[in-house]
């Protein structure tokens, strides 16, 4: 067993609206969001992504002094970085993308670097599901977990690949919304029976504001999402959750469903740190005693005693 | 200390339509979904309200057999019963109202009956705020906890009287949506903090398939919705919540934040039941056995384990 974290997804510049502020460029991407979540714990964490030449410097320098390995990162020095950019809404609930710019996206093929051909966990973000199965092709050994995100763009229009790949994955992260349209069920217990029914032994439905699900052959755990007083900007809270819950992960010893759990509270209050403010910045300043403090939270959040019979 | 809870609310007729069917004219109304809760608690629970000519006695037999006191129950011969008829869209989470017909709605002057003049818990259903001020100024003692619970057509249209009537109570339950819309803030935390300073010492929210907030001073609680592999009809699901909720709280001898969070628990698993089947079926029917067992079940789906530090 090794303590060795693969992280396929992307590096990004993001430019921002929100109903509190407006930022210029900054740094995305859901490599990026994941490694910062999975920095605050004890991994080996490896990315795979291509930037361009615009990707700057000081953005490689932050993620290094993350130590996070950088070795899978390819740099198209005449390209530029994958850009995307959204405004949300008043209700911070929907949002509308502006601009998407794929750019070095489009000459992505993904290299797992000899050292994580053999990681523990792999976790596949959110891209195409052509990528995402390339490098789970090049692993050397059988991961003892595979875990996959994904999004509506890709179930729409790359479904039979996607297919392929939810078969092979241990755990499986989508939003509500998307696993609805994945299985046509508008039961979430049962859109969630016919994913595992596909393959994953463990799904993971997200429901934004709302918390999150997870489910386990007939064992279902929940959490609901951290009542907050200010959500600042949501960009980036699922790559927070899942690389949260996925690093975490790598630190046990066992997987089973009960790890999982607690997994699910690490994810959500990486995530309820994300919101509160703009981009990665809340993730970069994270202390581990902060992280402890709002895991507690989040348990007499939802504590309570019976004394019924 | 007694053990009376007075519920005001309406007794109607209802026709709904979900994709799963369609009924005919049947039981409905906030007070016999309240009252149906409330029936499987140690209380002496009397409805207020006001009823037709139509109203049938198999319907009054049922509610009687229930251990309901329906002295304050008014029947108007000539005059129809309120009705009602919805139709919920695929995703059940949002309804059409299809016929509203006031009938007797419109001639109801509620009188408490003596007995529970002194009752120790007061629950103001869904109704015009001035019928719910009516009902509590004819309290001849003050109860230990005056609960209310409005909708969006008060807010609109009666909102000097419902600020009245909030300023009165100890507990606001109102919806997400709702909470929203009274304190202009779109976070729930400070909607909640806003309708505290209004009055309330505790207030609820309630988010329908994504579970219930109680706030009370800086705490918060939190359940998620039960999920479930079919939801069948939502009507009532508000009113089974509040009057699970109630009820529990007239058992205990103390009542703060801590029979709270018990008693949201209750009412959760109350709502889930209701919505199983069509109208008030599942409450008529329910087993103390099995709405324990429910409890039980939202306890296992968010109790984890916390081993960090």
């Amino acid at each position: 067993m090794n303590n060795k974290l693969l992280v396929l997804g992307t590096m990004a510049y993001d430019a921002i609206e929100t109903p509190f502020g407006k930022t210029g460029r900054i740094l995305g991407g859901c490599a990026t969001y994941i490694g910062l979540a999975a920095s605050h714990f004890k991994t080996q964490c490896g990315l795979i992504s291509i930037i361009g030449g615009d990707f700057e410097s000081k953005y490689l320098d932050l993620l290094k002094e993350k130590k996070l390995d950088l070795k899978g990162v390819v740099q198209l020095k005449e390209e530029k970085t994958f850009f995307w950019s959204g405004k949300y809404h008043n209700d911070l609930n929907t949002r509308t993308t502006l601009e998407t710019q794929l750019n070095v996206l489009t000459k992505f093929n993904p290299e797992v670097p000899s050292k994580f051909k053999d990681a523990r966990v792999v976790l596949l973000g959110n891209l195409d599901p052509n990528i995402q199965l390339e490098v789970l092709n090049q692993m050397t050994t059988r991961p003892d977990l595979v875990i996959m995100d994904t999004m509506n763009f890709w179930i729409e229009s790359y479904r039979e690949k996607l297919d392929q790949l939810i078969a092979r994955v241990d755990v499986i992260s989508i939003n509500d919304e998307e696993a609805r349209q994945l299985t046509q069920k508008y039961s979430l217990v049962e859109a969630a029976q016919e994913l595992m029914a596909q393959g994953p032994r463990y799904v993971i439905i997200k429901k934004g504001e709302h918390g999150a699900l997870l489910f386990h052959g007939n064992d279902i755990f929940c959490t609901p999402g951290l009542p907050l007083e200010e959500v600042f900007d949501p960009t980036g809270a699922g790559d927070s959750f899942i690389g949260g819950f996925t690093a975490f992960l790598v630190q046990q010893e066992k997987i089973s469903f009960e790890e999982m759990k607690t997994a699910i509270i690490i994810g959500s209050a990486m995530a309820s740190f994300t919101v509160q403010e703009f981009g990665t910045k809340a993730l970069e300043n994270l202390s581990y005693g902060e992280l402890v403090k709002r895991v507690q939270s989040f348990k007499s959040l939802t504590e309570f005693e019976i004394e019924l019979i």
